[in-house]
């Protein structure tokens, strides 16, 4: 204890040190400010070095507990190799173009290339932490409940700040090296192939395994879920590392660098060299009061007290390291832009500073409000005594309703962003809400460990005190889960908004008019993306999980003493064939957002295109809002029934619930969050091709 | 036979007569060009007479089926008799509004009333001859096919051509009485307020008493649909009479003289008063080449032969007359446009009207291919064997990409149309749509009468074969009522864009920028109204089928000998329940269509306001097309499934397809068509308006 109050006074010194240095960094008079931002990503690079180090030496368990989390890691890891193969051919492609077509050649190209790589490797740490992490921390669960929050809450924390740290460090160096926009536009570009493909693909991945195993193991064979005979239970427990840490991951991640380019862009735009250097402090100050915040989170001081006296206080502990590192952002990111810029407009961006946060942390509990414990999720519980049918149409009631609040939030959050500083705002808003990554990354990945934790005590049959520590802890998760799932789709929007302004500058262009018809009918080609979207992202988990349904029955079929629990299944072959099933299903779609934004460009004028980004955004919002909300209510819906309420597990209500439930999984879990990408990727589409749009122009000439 | 030949000979005359005269009306030497208008629109309410007066002769059937048929004729009434109570205080309120701020005073608000009148009384009419028709057919088909048909179809053009005869004929006559254009806005404006009663209302209504009587009588009781024993039943049988005649009847109404109102204003900008009068000659043209088609449906000539000719034969019969009517549209559109304007001009306006019209037909086969016996429902019902869960996950990812089509093509028209003539050219368009609407509406109020009839037959058990009649005529009638709602929504997005130019004029605005924060919010409020009217629109259908239910169970519970069949169910309190939760879930989402729209445009600036039209649209439009997609669907997989497939009546997969069913039933009848009244609803909003909102101007001032 007295160990780890050292460590934490020392990582607070130096994050505090830094911090002050990045406020006041041309005092220093050092040769470029930019060394502090450097400085400041080392810091908590080497703090998630520290925490790797201590997570190696915990207790990795049993023997079939490490056989089990063996498992998989190695279905994680085939996961992502398998992946990242065929994004290495996608680089390829689409960097061949970059570098033929785009200025300065090949730089861009470059740049894209360096942003894939860094996101792909930060990718990887997190979860290569994370499938190291669940088992120890349902190690760490035998003993006590502290141990165990915070070794998932390490994992967590690793993942974050390896992924935010790599992240403004290879950025920052990017544009010593680079001191052309279009290459750190690049460096984004990257970050946006991987997250298609790991929260896209990812999330087809993580339902095709989930809804088959659920499918052929508690509907058909009747074992309950986690059980160790159902040879797609593996598969299940990767899906929650590659849909929660490396699909969640690398699309916050996306928008986190979104933000500091557009911002550093339109910045230069307005402030000249300072414009571009300032966002990049500020994401220094969000690195470093992250990692303060991070600090204050503590286990239960009582080991012994009644179990929701415990979750609060897992869950208050988490929420003060929020609102710390919040507080010092706040602070940081005033003092930082009153020293840098004008009064006027220091106080003007700091407004939009904080819309941005506020956004984002008003966005939560609206989300909380509409998917967890209460009026609404009781009243769809209700509904289940009507049946399935009922339920499913209350249930999207409730989630129409639910996006009602969350669009007035983000549209009222870009008038005043824009009111206080333009088009510039909205980015800075954008910076303001996704600078504290760090720490809300934490949170988020403490969810999927803890849930994977959950599975291996499931699995490796263990106490039952552990298991429900397990599970309580789970809990929490999933309330940490709703908070990131609103925030990204929140910051997908912000990052939005933010590209089409970067657009609006990249294609020089002012008056997008939609009494112009090209706009018409860019804004319903953008609407139409976003249903042909998420029909393809639907139907890829539906085939997906028919895919698994067979391989598992075949199992069942051939492997002989496989339900008498004698013999092992071939977990590794469900882990293929949902990734085989999750490459194909995603590449269509992809192909099509990078497609069709290119074609209308083309065809069209650089204002149709804008006009298609809008319409993304303004039908894919709700929509994605819509889903993510209508899955989460239906699954607490499920858990308050399951909880004893309405009859229980097995009553009729049950099972309209389950039925909901499933239904809204790969809506929460795949085709919702996917749209956050689609929203964004066709805006980065827009803007690194921008060029083009203008030189070739062929049904345009034609018309008025 | 002679007779009916010598009444064809007599009625194809006089059509073709004046519709010759419509396109060479200045030849005549008329004082006035309307005349000829006039006498267009009395020659087809004469036809609608005489229809009128061949049906009351025809045999109502025996007592036990005139009395079912009097039970759903008194609900029908008691249904609009308590909406139209509301709808006289609500135009009341309204019309003071406009008296009091609209120029010219009173007379927008004289104008409003006057279309609510006429909206009101068509609406009447054709619920009234509907439910005469019914029990008329059921009884015709007693003796064979053909009469049964005659009789629906004669029952559906009745009430086509009261409804567009006196639409035509007030419109012209309140053209001849005012010279101020807000006048004849005002005169639209009013069958806008009556397509929110009726289809708003009905809709929740129809769908209330469907969804109750399904769950008590079919779930609960174990009863068959339409057993007179369920309370509910006549309510249900009242909602296809008050959802698809009334509430359809004037949804489309509305589409009809709003694309006539936009062409005559913005004709009057571009060329002068004759830009007034020809929209009006070219609906007098659609209304005649609508009865010279109408005059072209003939009963199948062999009544022995096998019911898949006998259905393909009626089938047939009907496409030939839409086929005359398009054809003869086609031809009097090129000629009178020629013959009134600039040869260039008449060619491009030309185009417009072709643009149109093949826009409703192309959606039309689109909408059948995959809501019908096609590969997408095959899908659907082969994902019944897996369960409710994965069939409703395929029909979702079907009805969404259904959507991708459509938006395409109407967004085709769209710029095809302004290319050819501007903003004109989207309203000439959406008149080329809507003026065939006389024989549109004929087909599709065939739906419900056999359906209607069916109903009765069933109740009344009549012989195997009468009621085999009614089913495979009621058959024909669902791919008909696919074809309309398809055209509904089609018309609606084109009414919709009409409106939007119209307003851009009213308003005096040329440049609605999404580059302007303020445009921005009009965008995302537009979004968010919509799914906010949906969630009001499906919680309303799932209240009143709770209220509904209870009255049942109660009815039930104290009615003694009731399932025994020994006393009569108080039918009168169900359609009365229902009534009241209509009306009252209407309120909220109607008042707030109203409301917001006029915020803004009070709080913002005109251009905010544009911008939540073209939300409202963008929005609106998709989720439209997925919703009655995904329901016209499912319930074709159930019937697919009834039809001895995948183990037929009973089998698991038939339990998975009645929940899809249920859950699709109100969203394409209830929350899908109630978004079409939403989209066209916030223009007129906006038209009329518009004067007031450069005047007040709060919020807009403050920002940049």
């Amino acid at each position: 204890m007295a160990h780890r109050k050292v460590s934490i006074v020392v990582w607070a010194g130096l994050a505090v040190l830094v911090m002050v240095g990045s406020i006041f960094a041309d005092a220093i008079g050092l040769p470029d400010l930019r060394w502090i931002v450097i400085a400041a990503s080392l810091i908590v690079l080497a703090y998630a070095a520290q925490l790797i180090f201590k997570m190696n030496k915990l207790d990795p368990g049993t023997e079939l507990m490490q056989q089990l989390a063996g498992y998989i890691r190695d279905g994680a890891q085939t996961f992502l190799r398998r992946e990242y193969k065929v994004l290495i051919i996608f680089t390829l492609v689409l960097g061949t173009l970059l570098a033929l077509v785009i200025e300065p050649r090949p730089w861009v190209a470059v740049g894209y290339v360096v942003g894939t790589a860094v996101s792909a490797l930060a990718s990887w740490i997190g979860m290569s932490v994370a499938v190291r992490a669940n088992v120890r921390t349902a190690s760490a669960a035998r003993h006590g409940w502290g141990g165990a929050m915070m070794t998932a809450f390490g994992g967590g924390s690793i993942m974050a700040f390896s992924v935010v740290g790599l992240g403004l460090l290879t950025l920052t160096l990017m544009t010593m090296v680079f001191d052309q926009p279009y290459v750190w536009l690049g460096f984004v570009f990257g970050s946006t192939s991987v997250a298609l493909f790991l929260r896209v693909g990812g999330g087809i991945f993580t339902k095709s395994a989930d809804v088959g195993a659920d499918l052929v193991g508690k509907v058909e064979a009747g074992i309950p879920e986690d059980d160790a005979r159902n040879p797609a239970t593996i598969a299940d427990n990767v899906g929650d590392n590659v849909g929660d840490i490396a699909g969640m991951g690398s699309d916050l991640y996306e928008s986190y660098v979104s933000a500091l380019v557009a911002a550093m862009v339109l910045g230069q735009v307005v402030y000249g060299a300072i414009g571009a250097f300032v966002p990049l402090l500020l994401g220094a100050i969000g690195l470093l009061s992250s990692l303060l915040g991070n600090l204050f989170v503590r286990p239960p001081s009582t080991e012994d007290a009644p179990f929701e006296t415990q979750v609060r206080q897992v869950h208050q502990s988490m929420n003060r390291g929020v609102y710390v590192s919040n507080i010092l952002l706040v602070i940081g990111a005033y003092l930082l832009l009153n020293h840098f810029l004008p009064q006027a407009d220091a106080l003007a961006l700091f407004g939009c500073v904080v819309a941005g946060l506020a956004t984002g942390f008003i966005i939560g509990p609206i989300t909380e409000y509409y998917t967890s414990e209460h009026k609404p999720v009781m009243e769809i519980a209700n509904a289940a005594n009507s049946g399935p049918a009922i339920l499913i149409m209350e249930g999207m009631a409730i989630a129409k309703m639910s996006t009602v609040l969350p669009i007035i939030v983000i549209a009222i959050a870009t008038v005043v962003a824009f009111a206080f500083a333009g088009l510039l705002g909205i980015a800075v808003a954008s910076v303001g809400m996704m600078a504290n990554l760090g720490m809300l990354l934490s949170m988020d990945g403490y969810g999927p460990i803890t849930d994977n934790a959950a599975g291996i005590a499931e699995m490796a049959h263990m106490e039952p005190e552990v298991r429900e520590r397990c599970e309580l802890l789970d809990a929490v998760g999933n309330s940490t889960a709703a908070l990131a799932k609103g925030f990204a789709i929140a910051s997908a929007a912000l990052a939005a908004l933010a590209w089409l302004a970067t657009y609006f500058v990249a294609a020089d262009i002012v008056d997008v008019n939609i009494e112009d018809p090209q706009v018409v009918a860019g804004l319903f080609v953008g609407a139409m993306m976003v249903y042909l979207f998420s029909a393809l992202t639907m139907r890829g988990v539906s085939k997906g999980a028919f895919a698994t349904v067979e391989e598992v029955r075949r199992q069942f079929r051939e492997i002989k003493g496989l339900l008498e629990g004698t013999a092992t299944p071939d977990y590794v072959r469900c882990v293929d064939i949902a990734t085989v099933h999750a490459l194909h299903s995603m590449l269509v779609p992809g192909i099509l957002t990078i497609v069709i934004p290119l074609v209308v460009g083309v065809l069209l004028t650089s204002e149709a295109v804008a006009g298609l980004l809008m319409g993304a955004l303004l039908v894919g919002l709700p929509l994605a809002i819509y889903m993510a909300n209508a899955g989460g209510a239906w699954d607490n819906a499920k858990k308050h029934i399951e909880a004893g309420h309405h009859g229980g597990k097995g009553s009729d209500a049950h099972k309209a619930s389950v039925i909901g439930d499933t239904i809204g999984d790969p809506l929460k879990d795949t085709v919702g969050p996917s749209l956050d990408i689609l929203i964004k990727l066709v805006g980065k589409m827009a803007v690194m091709f921008a060029p083009l749009f203008g030189a070739i122009n062929i049904v345009s000439n034609w018309l008025p």
